[in-house]
This record gives structure tokens, sequence and C-alpha cells, in this order.
């Protein structure tokens, strides 16, 4: 006799690439919002991992420029370019955006409600591209739960 | 013929609202063990979610008050209110909220075993808000596991 | 009549220790992977929870001894011991572990995919001891998938 179990779990992995700009937070709320519609995705959790240590991930207020230019500036000021770091073989933008990463987050972990994305009205997902000169970034997202 | 499957996967989502005073940081560990135990939630992921960006989540020290007010000293000479932001329409103390969720979380997850938060001895969870004047908050807490 | 659910769902959560130095970053990666071998975990989220509040867990590069010990700089020049905290019963280099700790992660939650994590080529898992003295120091892996 064959049973079949009605639960259904859903466990997916999907890559999202991306290429930046030099210095750029951008917003990737609708696509990772489209993976999440294409799978019908109901319920679960969503894991991104960016695959890099010198660019990163946020949740932050996706109505005014301004905070994204404000968090560019700070974090310029905070850990800057002209530092006497040990490791400066790349160049002068590539310890300060480890450091970058550091503050912020490599691993993101959201829930999805109803096929939607748990955020607040005023937040999206970012990624942040700390380095001097745009690159292909790589993000894994994975789908965990009905 | 009807088959019950024994195995019982737990996916429930709940809202809590938090009703902050300025520049607070909380502990709202009880708060979560209270929906881990209404559930009987035994073994999984909590994934929390706070749905703004002036306002976060962190794990830390339970035991002594001081503790937390040196987080908040050390945030507000890290984050002064007096910079020159560009985003300050909502007052002076609007921007370094942002940025001082930034620098901490979110979003959340902390493991459950034994119907318990997987949390030290020392451990405990918090709402830091960062605006001036007290808000509601609004958590999501999402329970994943058996 | 017994019915035995096809899907097999991974629920299982380890504990690892720790011995670090004083002021020491270190590579666990392949401790985290040895579990992941171990219980044959193909395809799911990886939790990892620290118990304390004066140590840290982030992902950074493995590649440069040079960015770990510009992490250490840095963070020691941004949270400096000297600082008048009120906290200070632990002596000098407390406070600034929990403002370090603050600063970086206690969760953190890593995939894994064809039984390995969820890593760039460049990205480790580290243990931070922000403390000036080594100590054993308590890890939850929490494996959740199949």
């Amino acid at each position: 006799m064959k049973v079949t179990c009605k639960f259904f779990f859903m466990n997916i992995i999907e890559h999202l690439n991306f290429k930046t700009d030099g210095y750029q937070i951008v917003n990737i709320t609708e696509k990772i919002e489209e993976l999440v519609h294409r799978h019908e995705f109901k319920k679960g959790l969503v894991n991104l991992s960016i695959l890099h240590t010198s660019a990163s991930l946020i949740v932050q207020e996706n109505a005014s420029k301004d905070v994204l230019n404000d968090i560019r500036t700070f974090l310029s000021n905070l850990v800057p370019e002209s530092a006497n770091y040990l490791h400066d073989v790349e160049g002068p933008d590539d310890m300060p955006a480890h450091l970058k990463t550091l503050l912020t987050n490599t691993n993101l972990t959201v829930s999805v409600v109803s096929n939607k994305l748990v955020l607040g009205v005023w937040q999206g997902i970012y990624l942040c591209e700390w380095r001097k000169f745009g690159q292909t970034r790589s993000i894994t997202v994975h789908l965990l739960g009905e």
C-alpha cells in the first residue's frame, strides 16, 4: 500500500546574482519576493547568505534615499580608508569594506507569511556594495517551510 | 482510508506589540518564552523580526542594568544627533536611530530545545527603542520546528 | 496498521565548547562542517548561538590573517578600554567586550546544501573572544532540515 504524506515541506535553495556599482546600497526586496512568489512559498523562513566579505545585507528604510546616503557617509567616516591597515594589497577600499561588512550582516533570516515577506511598511532588504568598483555579487536564497 | 501523519511540523507566526519609552532597552525574553510555552513548541527555531528601522533587537547581558546604560551611552557617542544628516525631517534623533539599528539587528534567530529558548545564563533578548519618544513597536515571532 | 511517513525532518541540537585565548578570532568552520557531515545533514539551516555576551560570531575572510588583525585593531580603537563605563567590576576589558559583541553577532544562520555549508570561497565562520583572558566558550549548533 502506498501512502502519500499530505505534509509538504519546502526546502529550496536558489542563487541570485547582482551587478553592483561602487559604494552602492541597492534594494533587492522585489527579487527576493519574486522567488517567494514563483515557488508559491506560503509560510516559513527565507535565509539570505551573501557569499562575500566586502559586501553585506541590511534591512533599512525604503522611503527616503537620504537614509541610504547618510548610512554610506556614516560608515565612510567610521571606517576611514586612510587608516594604516595591515591588509592593503587589494587597495585602500578593501579593508574598510571588510569592516563595514563586519558591522552589518552576511546572513539575514526573514519570515514569510501568506506568500509575502514579513517586513514593515517602511522596510526593504538591501545589498550593500562596500568596494569602490562594482562587481557581480552572489546571494543564496533558502526557502524553508510550506 | 485515512492516514494521519505522525510527524507534526509547527510553523506558526504571532505578533507582539510593545509600548516603549524613549531611548529604552527593554528585556522581552519572558514575552517570547511565553509564546514558546503557550504553543508547546518543543524544538526548533524562533525567528524574530522587528518591523521598524529605528528600533532593533539584541541579545545582551541580563544581570547588570549598567551594561544597558553603557550601551546607550556608547551608541549615542558613536552616532551623534548633531551630525549634518541629509535625512532630518523627522527630527535630530531619527537618522541616529536608523544608524543604531544598522549596527544592531532587525532580525534575530534563536533556537528552542526542551520547550526553552537556547540562551546563556546571562543572556536576555532586548528590544531597543532608538527614538527620543516612546512608541508602539511590532515584533513578529515565527516558530518553526516541532 | 502502521504507517511510516517517508518524510524525514532533521531537528538536532549539538553543543560545542571552544577553549579560547584572549582577544582571539578563531576559525570554527571545520568544527561546524564536521557536525554537518556526521549527521549527514543534506539541506537546511544551521543556526549557531553563542551563549555569552562578551564573545561573538562572525563570517569573515578566511585567507588573510591580516584581515583578522585589522578587525581586532579597528574594534579596539572604536571601543576603548579607558572609557568611563558604569559597568567596570569585571575589569576594563569587560564592557568593551559586551560592546564588540553588540556590533557583531550572537546568533548566525547559515544554509546547508549537498551536505556543505553555504559559504563563499573566501568565507569562514569565526568565534571572537573579546575578553583579555581565554575561556571556554559554548556554542549551540542547531540543524533544521533534511
